[in-house]
């Protein structure tokens, strides 16, 4: 812990209260409301599944929104079952990929469909009704420069409607990405279950 | 990047090639089924929202399961009234806390309500029906000593059915629930909107 738990309630209170004056008065200064640009990145797990959470959050808010995944289309996902059974009429869901690149080995093939994805995506991005727009796993496109970088740059920072936020995620985010982010996480890992020898499993990875 | 992208076919083909075989190997050796402890922290975005991804994942498969909000209950999210309206048949909620400490300045309170949702917790917990139990923002009250670590602890270790999951959210895990989890991601803040004046926005934030 960077700091010692209080000991006493007085102390407590005088410390949380002025915690909440501190955060009130920082609130105060937060007033704009805008499109975000999202980054979910890192080595560690939790990037696709908080974007999906942020999905279904927008679901619960009767926000439009859209996935296009660019990688993972090969695998089925929970997320992916919920959403097109039961929320279709909020969310569209495009799975362009055909699973992970070390499982088709052809890149002319997966140059295709990230193309056809990213296609797809700016298609959703563009129409002002789409609250949120989830590009999942579009860092590993971008990475193996399936797609260009300054392509997707240059079309979020001059194409994005103003209000709306579009989610980006994947391993590698490129610097390019991230500077024009307003909001990115690195998921670090800090432990691993398969490094004990147990399998990926329902619910918990997919 | 920690390493270059492949320049041409050839070479990509082979590189994926051999990265499927390597994937292949270690996969195959991953065969154990188990419940696992979960622990996601840091002070980046995504640990609670991340974890309710995991709970969406369990309710798309039809597997029963349950929340518990350790600090956040008087904050009203997304995730909480979809969760109430569409699957209460099968995730139960329970939001124990009224808003964050900071919002209360009293100590014998918040530990009055840590101590009831732990309470709920680990009844939930100790039902085997439940295949995962979130308790979100615990490590918050653990932080703050509102509940005992090692009873915590002790409680997963000895009483947590083998096939259930336990997730655990908030900022500052304490090493003894590290050291116990088979699975921990610390959400690492890269960029956050707040500082350049932007408010928590609806689809977001909550």
């Amino acid at each position: 812990m960077s700091e010692k738990p209080p000991v006493d309630d007085e102390r407590h209170a005088a410390k949380m209260a002025k915690k909440k004056a501190a955060r009130d008065k920082i609130m105060a200064t937060k007033t704009d409301e805008k499109g975000l640009i999202v980054v979910h990145t890192g080595k560690g797990k939790g990037k696709s599944t908080a974007a999906f959470g942020m999905i279904f959050r927008c679901i619960a808010h009767g926000m439009p929104c859209a996935v296009v995944q660019f990688i993972k289309g090969g695998m089925a996902t929970g997320e992916r079952s919920l959403i097109q059974d039961r929320f279709s009429d909020l969310c569209e869901f495009h799975a362009m990929g055909e699973g992970f690149t070390w499982e088709t080995q052809d890149r002319a093939r997966d140059i295709e469909m990230a193309q056809a994805a990213w296609e797809k995506a700016r298609e959703l991005i563009r129409d002002p009704k789409h609250r949120m727009v989830l590009l999942d796993e579009i860092n590993i496109a971008l990475r193996y420069d399936y797609l260009d970088i300054d392509e997707v740059v240059t079309f979020l920072v001059e194409e994005k409607p103003a209000m709306t936020h579009v989610v980006l995620t994947g391993r590698n985010a490129k610097d390019e990405l991230l500077e024009i982010a307003d909001l990115a996480t690195e998921m670090e890992l800090l432990k691993h279950p398969f490094r004990s020898g147990v399998k990926a499993q329902i619910g918990v990875e997919f």
